[in-house]
């Protein structure tokens, strides 16, 4: 199935596709040079939004769920792509370590690990899932939606190495994000390959930072397209010490929430467009779609109730959220059956391989998706959706408009390259 | 679709299934290593025929036609695989010269060389089609019968390159196989990459030493899997000098059809199989099919017709046979809609990309199927037909039968990666 855009897509928005179609091969060339000089992260997915007149990420996710949204048909490029990533990384590799989230009674995750599981298996290796959780200190069989069954077993630590029990595994392949910090059991293996590294974890990365490195790459992306990088940036302002639960530090958000509802207004007015802007605050290190709130009038931060100050003070693993951003918020305008829907994009090494829209039917089009309720619409195959057609009618073909987001997705995946190698630990040793 | 298997699969076939299916990671990382040693061939088609009892490569194809029977399902994986070639070629490129043969009215190629075209515009190039036929003098646009407009244009030397007018490419892929010997104007190219090799070409190439190559792969991975390499590995012997319309030499022939006669009743015998053996005469530089006999009985080689010494005399472009591979001829016991069948495989770089069954609904199940009238069903991807489902009963899973073609095709192409480093001139020049 490929799913129906029922947007109205004239304007900006099909000039932008049509710009991208016509520069495919600089735009291939482009990633392809970039590629040589940065390191693409192992696995990326990124949350797409399309608002008609602008198209852009709202999220970049460094160790991805979700793998078994995508369809069947997906699998094989997957799969090739996991072969050239391992090849560069560790050839000669028998065994892959897959590290999970620690949680054991979500099944709809654990069906995301076990896809995992069967990309890397197909790939040709050994897989097997070593759990951190302490909970789990004997091999745990997990039955999952599908029938199948997902065995957790207990990490065993050297001094120097990570692994199972008779299983030593060359790389190590993280699934959790390190939202509370980097368990010490992962430290110091200098001998394996860990990855994403762990700097990557949501101990470290500020979605800040990752935005600074977005903008730096859509202003050279926008250079070599002769378009506004507005068209796929959203603009963002951020925030230190703010508590919400003791309503410290809300002056700075106040005043930083009001600059960027009028950068966008300018914007809004230079482009023609009469939607209401409004803007995205979240925690800098927030993930699971949590800590997350949508401002359309600065006088709303004056009336925050109790509810919405919980909410943004505390994110996932119980992290007390203190440093915030501000982005610009990017209306989706893309439905299926009529429920509001956002496209995710999947990217193994520099391979774009697949991807979904997330579909929530009881949100609206400036909410967030990612929440408790929301369904998963795969991108399929049938029409080659991710690949372009050159000659169609902009706006016309969902094949196009997915290698648009394809583009979408790596240019976030390439700041996320940049930002890794700024935030690298061992790199500043070398400095 | 995925074209219903009607052999009676059992006895040692599915034995080898099992036996490649379990052994999965093994085989995945002795790949890996082998390409770290040796480079595969740009792209590659494998013949393959099943006998039930035995699978093995018949014909190994460095310029493949044919890429436009792969699905449309399959195309993403051939762009995927032609960028991660591209990248390690020539990661700079902006253009890309495809070169096909000199057939101009040959749609039904010609839709393969779109096709080709269409792949590497959607790995990010620009692609034109230079035709080194002196009859195409102009640019020439070709009417192909899907609607498509192919345009073949006069390529331009200049003392160091060769391209197009206004059109100076980084690599020039070769889709020609150069049975007629390399043409002057292809020759001294030192500041582009010509891919294949000009030693890739039938003017150089000899099928003998191909499965010379193929040989020694299959005892190595016999080895690897603990199987009797000629499970895999069609035995051979060859014959130089020979002239069938003069009627020379064809006492080298009858000797070495009569002993391979014999050492194949004699693997029939160990293995209990009571199908009639049979060899296969071709031509050691034929292609297209061309230049083929089977022979049942030594006695038959006594009494060939004036037609089919004229047959085996003279190949593609006239050349004249004089050296002749006698192979052991592997049944085809796969049928489709009861016309006889052979798989063909289709790799991009190191990849299986995909393939398609070649039929001949007036052809013998120990027949040749590469000749007018033959017919093709793609492998398609319903159900990820290239990748092992682990689990599945031998013989019942098509997409496990597609994986032991790929293990297959991808030691025949190992094979010509050897071959080409032995055929290499440069490298001569350094021993």
């Amino acid at each position: 199935m490929v799913p129906h855009l029922v947007t109205a897509l004239t304007g900006p928005i099909n000039e932008l596709e049509q710009r991208i179609l016509d520069s495919m091969p600089a735009i291939e060339r482009w990633f392809r040079l970039e590629w040589m000089e940065h390191t693409p992260p192992f696995y990326t997915s990124v949350d797409i939004r399309n608002a008609g007149f602008k198209l852009a990420p709202v999220d970049t996710n460094l160790f991805p769920g979700g793998w078994n949204n995508l369809t069947t048909q997906m699998l094989p490029l997957a799969v090739q792509a996991a072969q050239a990533a391992i090849e560069k990384i560790c050839p000669e590799a028998r065994n892959l370590l897959i590290i999970p989230e620690n949680h054991t009674r979500n099944t709809f995750y654990l069906s995301n690990v076990r896809q995992l599981q069967r990309i890397f298996h197909m790939a040709g290796l050994n897989v097997r899932i070593g759990s951190i959780n302490p909970e789990i200190n004997t091999p745990t069989p997990i039955t999952l939606p599908d029938g199948e069954t997902l065995v957790l077993e207990p990490v065993v630590r050297t001094p120097r190495r990570l692994g199972l029990k008779d299983f030593d595994p060359c790389t190590i392949l993280l699934n959790h994000d390190l939202s509370a910090g980097t368990p010490g059991i992962l430290e110091d293996l200098h001998e394996q390959y860990l990855l994403p590294p762990l700097h990557a974890g949501w101990s470290v990365r500020r979605k800040s930072t990752h935005f600074q490195s977005y903008e730096e790459v859509t202003k050279r992306f926008g250079k070599l397209l002769g378009i506004d990088p507005w068209l796929i940036n959203p603009m963002f302002n951020q925030c230190g010490e703010v508590n919400f639960a003791e309503g410290v530090g809300l002056e700075c958000l106040r005043s930083n929430v009001d600059a960027l509802l009028t950068k966008i207004r300018r914007k809004y007015k230079e482009y023609g467009i009469t939607e209401k802007p409004f803007v995205v605050v979240k925690a800098d290190n927030g993930t699971y779609g949590m800590g997350i709130m949508m401002v359309r009038d600065v006088a709303e931060l004056d009336a925050l109730n109790r509810k919405t100050r919980n909410k943004m003070n505390v994110i996932k693993d119980g992290q007390v959220v203190s440093d915030v951003i501000i982005q610009e918020g990017v209306l989706t305008h893309e439905r299926i059956n009529d429920a509001v829907a956002e496209p995710v994009v999947y990217m193994m090494d520099r391979y774009v391989v697949g991807g979904f829209y997330r579909v929530h039917a009881e949100r609206g089009i400036d909410e967030n998706l990612n929440a408790p309720g929301a369904s998963f619409a795969p991108l399929a195959f049938e029409e080659s959706a991710q690949l372009p057609q050159p000659g169609m009618r902009p706006g016309a073909s969902a094949p196009n408009r997915f290698y648009m987001y394809g583009v979408i997705g790596r240019l976030a995946m390439l700041a996320a390259s940049y930002e890794l190698e700024a935030t690298d630990p061992e790199a500043e040793n070398f400095e």
